[in-house]
């Protein structure tokens, strides 16, 4: 054997985080093993009867701090990890919570139990609940939001939806998120239309309606999409971090000079919620990892919707937007999905008051005029 | 109703590119009514019968192209969509694929059919299979690799592999995905010391052995870090699109002044291949997809080693990374994830000479020398 003989040793500050894992099949003895396995392959990768004594052997492989039962056939492990193997990057967190692992069947990320030490090296939401009722000047109602659909429409007509959903007293109005930079309305002429169109309706109702554009893009498209969005006046970002990549929104979220909200979009990120025995659960990554990358608000399908998430999991992502995380803001659930007027009781007894209420296509079909029925759904929204 | 009157149409090419969904569950009716939903849910998102009339509802709309069983309870549905809805951005065209229906359970993304029209908007691979072994001055024979670890050694220690595994032959050199910008080991210090390392060695060997640093980071870090890889004398890179984002990685690829060869790791995409039910299959993530991105070589964790993917899917991989897609270039597939010396003929049996074999771990296992351990691996895989 080519036995490694370190010249030094890496210097570790003892504080450590923990991710609860779901370890799903085979015989305790088997998921005891892939508790230790997991403490091997999200850190070293390396065989261990090979990984050198000292601190890589002793600090940097992942721990398991507690095991135990989790129903038939699962378990729960806590595994512990250095914080500087995270190395202060969402990226590489990421990677040590569910990297490599996200490749074995059976294991569940079900919450992170982050140190303080860890949640001081992330801004996290920018607003968070509080600052964006400050920011909207809502101080405690439901926050009313429609969708500006279906694609295809010209800029123009986008603006004039925009427009009648503003004088109808929506708080917010966000694109949909398949509006990127066709051809049929570029980011820019819809972007400058529905920005305009919702000033001019805020002039003459004198309300505060927010416009949010998706800016969800490449790497450097995301950042010049956000920047021209903060130049055009709107009052927040739709991001979908399942395609920009989730350090893409932090990095929207950090950033000073937009200093916007950031609401955040679930597609392409569903798969890791499909099953109870891979993936991440929906607290983890709705609330928890949506709230470490910095989302203000994380938009997701309620239960009964088109969708077909339950309540209990809708539930549990209200829990993630609110559990402690040392100093991450608690942020908004804005459920949506196929959400209609006549449900707005059934969702306000699950929700709550601090919630970002999605209604799209149903309000086009309540009465004639949008307006009419956007007041409807703002009237039924104040006396939830 | 507030009915929506456009006051000017989208102009649509006509082309359309299509993509095969296996719908599993419930019965063939239902079957057939989720794959109308699914031609909603990517595009308009709004109810059917309040989509306008003209462009909108006959070409924006996704439009199912065939439907067939697919064993017991499942169906496959080939659905197509105008190429103007991916706004030529891969964010836009992933959306489009997969965006809100991964949120639905029973679907799963088969196969793309990209038409050439929407291949051409993306370079894809700069090199491919072709363009690597000329890069690289290796015509036919499989392409060897080793992996720097384990995480916590010091920017020197991990030189000092580097060095003696490219003593030994190796032809790449790669990064562990875990090492980011820690602490122990930060970026810039690990790229410097191993690419001067490497390029030590091959003055000695008068080889051309490359090394890939990790540069998986954040939207502008990402960037950063694959120049300082470049101007440090780097050979490629390696990106885990699953952290840093699909659309980064292509955006690396596409960089004309970085001009390097891409190799894509798997890292945190593992869920989409966790159930046939779901998520995305292995031969359009880690073929189709991986080379839509940009990546020259695909890496994923190969059957019997320390993952679970199946020789079948393996299989199913390189199918994608070689399955015609306009003018974008077959790229390598790189088995690697607990491989041992002792199984490269089996090795070699699935995936013939067209590939790059990872050996981490087992490199240090043969015998005391790793020079003389990555000799081994070189000789075998020639003898292949």
């Amino acid at each position: 054997m080519a036995r490694i003989r370190p010249t030094s040793q890496p210097r570790l500050s003892g504080e450590r985080f923990s991710v609860l894992y779901r370890i799903r099949g085979g015989s305790e003895a088997e998921a005891r093993a892939r508790a230790s396995d997991i403490c091997v392959e999200q850190t070293v990768e390396f065989p261990l009867d090979l990984v050198p004594a000292g601190a890589i052997r002793d600090e940097i492989l992942g721990r398991v701090e507690s095991f135990e039962a989790a129903g038939e056939g699962a378990w729960r492990a806590r595994i512990s990890f250095a914080v500087e193997v995270a190395g202060g990057e969402l990226t590489q967190l990421l990677n040590v919570i569910f990297g490599n692992i996200s490749l074995k069947p059976g294991l569940r990320v079900e919450r992170l139990d982050l140190d303080d030490a860890l949640c001081a090296q992330f801004r996290g939401p920018r607003f968070g609940r509080e600052g964006l009722r400050r920011h909207l000047g809502i101080p405690s109602r439901p926050i009313v939001c429609s969708a500006l659909k279906p694609m295809g429409l010209s800029a123009d007509d986008l603006a004039e939806i925009a427009y009648r959903a503003a004088l109808g007293g929506m708080d917010l109005i966000k694109d949909d998120h398949g509006l990127a930079d066709q051809t049929f309305s570029s980011f820019q002429a819809r972007v400058t239309r529905c920005a305009e169109a919702v000033r001019r309706a805020n002039r003459e109702t004198g309300g505060g309606c927010a416009y949010l554009p998706n800016v969800t893009a490449g790497p450097e498209a995301v950042v010049e999409r956000a920047r021209f969005a903060k130049s055009a006046g709107c009052g927040g970002l739709v991001v979908t971090p399942g395609l920009a990549g989730l350090d893409a929104m932090r990095r929207l979220a950090d950033d000073e000079m937009l200093g916007l909200p950031v609401f955040s979009h679930p597609a392409f990120l569903g798969t890791f919620v499909t099953g109870p025995d891979q993936g991440i659960s929906h607290f983890a990554l709705f609330g928890q990892i949506a709230r470490l990358a910095g989302a203000d608000a994380s938009i997701f399908p309620s239960f009964g919707g088109r969708f077909a998430f339950s309540r209990e999991e809708c539930r549990s992502i209200v829990a993630g937007t609110l559990t402690p995380m040392g100093s991450l803001a608690p942020i908004f659930p804005a459920p949506g999905g196929g959400m209609s007027l006549s449900r707005l009781p059934e969702l306000a007894e699950t929700y709550g008051k601090d919630v970002i209420l999605l209604v799209g296509g149903d309000l086009f079909r309540r009465g004639p005029d949008l307006t009419e029925n956007c007041r409807a759904f703002r009237r039924l929204a104040e006396q939830l």
